[in-house]
């Protein structure tokens, strides 16, 4: 499909195109770049890319795709570097969290003849690094793309042939509700996990331990996206502040409504809050989106061997 | 261990601890309620308890365990209609999320000579129902006890056997301690996951469905929790009001802090606070509180298959 490809940056997402574009043969080479000695070491033992370098230069000199897989705060400044370098007709693309922003910082430096169509794969782990990665990331989940207006439309039908060949579903929207879209799925989600993970750690009435303890009645859910990359995760609310702020504020309403009623006693509001939000679980699961096994299909372990019996039986 | 055992209400609780204390062969025989008619055919079809009644008088009789497994508004009710028929020397336990407002609302209905010995297994999933529950459910959970003073420690030591042999680790606290660690450990969870589930289903900017198509970028795990039974949920609340808002005004402040790093553009601020959560989710992990799995474990299917060459290749 593509003779070479470039991935800037081999993470979670950069190492799971590369497994995934390996594993179903979309590229004659595949070149990735690693900011340390250490990632780089590692990235040649995966034995996933055909070369890994330091030089973002270096690596997208002759691809005819590059994608930008690093935290959306490097997107602008890398494009300036990389813009010159690019071969013409590539399409260049990344896999940002947060689309207006990155459009606006990577477009302008980017030369006509080079087509530039930006990309969101909705999919993740709480891992990162360049271990993280598995070829199945994408599979069933959707890539949002949000060409700029005059986009070359073979080179979107490319890049969207391309996540399609990974297992993605592809969708095209504008920057700007993307933002949106993923302010309320995915950035603030992140942001109270992110809190209250944090103010569990910091109470004076409950100890660390004590929550780690008894943390399977509900808290350990939200430790999981709390554990995702810092990097990553301040470069997106930066990116998306006004978004991110504008359904900050819809929650607190929410919240207050709740507050309220439980301060009030207002058992019928509570009643009535958590039977409607019990439809979009199902929603979820029957388009796929998430597995019906109960507690995400975490494991059980077995019980213990039987007890000996009581002696009055 | 006991001769017979007594279950009111065969709910994700009740029908978990019937099926794990007969697997293990803690009882001469398990009797259970069940409210509905519907309920007591689906129980007898699933032949794990000796008999269902709808009675909770004629359960209790002649039961040496009596555990409530129903929502903890309904404890002191039940418990002042099944006091006088108690067996002399019997342990009367439940199973509530909250243990304050239960001692004060069944200890003064129960007789002397009946051991009251509150418990709340640390266990669960969004499931509810005759046919949710399963034996492996409190395996490596914890269980709390909070026996008011002066309660028989035998019964203390029998109830927290009993625990142990279905796999559950036991604690023992005060239930005003109980009360607050569950609020930041579970209730504050549990009402933020509502909140947020709420907010995404009504929002005018980003339809519904697009909120299910794109929740798995961090949106799908709220909705687990927030699919939790709401009467149990409802219950809750009502009866741990205040340690519940105490948390959440730390909560508040704390979100309010975040958002103010996100409004100055605070990346330094943002990123400190993101690195600290990460160790949290780490020891949960590390004394074998969740999976070390990414995404919880969930399944990811295989590739697509692998498309045609391109022919330039």
């Amino acid at each position: 499909m593509f003779g070479r490809i470039a991935l800037l940056g081999f993470g979670l997402i950069g190492g799971s195109i590369a497994r995934a574009a390996k594993a179903q043969g979309l590229a004659g080479e595949i070149v990735t770049t690693a900011r340390s000695e250490k990632s780089r070491q590692r990235v040649r033992e995966l034995n996933v890319v055909d070369r890994v370098t330091e030089n973002n230069i270096e690596a997208v000199k002759g691809a005819d795709l590059v994608i930008l897989c690093i935290p959306v705060g490097d997107c602008g400044p890398v494009a300036k570097e990389i813009a010159p370098h690019l071969k013409p007709g590539a399409i260049t693309s990344d896999v940002g969290s947060v689309k207006g922003s990155v459009v606006r910082e990577m477009a302008p430096h980017l030369p006509a003849g080079v087509h530039f169509v930006p990309a969101h794969p909705v999919a993740g782990t709480e891992h990162s690094g360049p271990d993280s990665g598995f070829a199945e990331l994408f599979v069933n989940r959707w890539c949002i793309l949000t060409p700029p207006a005059g986009t070359n439309p073979a080179a979107v039908e490319k890049l969207h042939t391309f996540w399609t060949a990974i297992g993605a579903k592809v969708e095209v929207m504008t920057p700007d509700h993307h933002d949106l879209v993923l302010a309320i799925t995915s950035h603030l989600p992140h942001l109270i996990a992110y809190t209250i993970v944090g103010t569990a750690d910091e109470l004076e009435q409950v100890t660390s331990s004590e929550v780690m303890q008894f943390s399977a009645s509900g808290f350990r859910d939200f430790t999981r996206i709390a554990a995702s990359d810092p990097t990553m995760w301040r470069d997106v609310f930066l990116a998306n502040k006004e978004a991110v702020l504008e359904m900050l504020g819809t929650f607190n309403e929410d919240l207050a409504k709740l507050t309220r009623a439980i301060r009030r006693g207002d058992g019928e509001a509570l009643f009535e809050h958590f039977t409607r939000t019990r439809a979009i679980r199902r929603g979820i699961i029957q388009i796929g989106q998430d597995s019906a096994a109960p507690d995400f299909g975490r494991p059980h372990p077995s019980l213990p061997p039987v007890p000996k019996p009581y002696s009055g039986e």
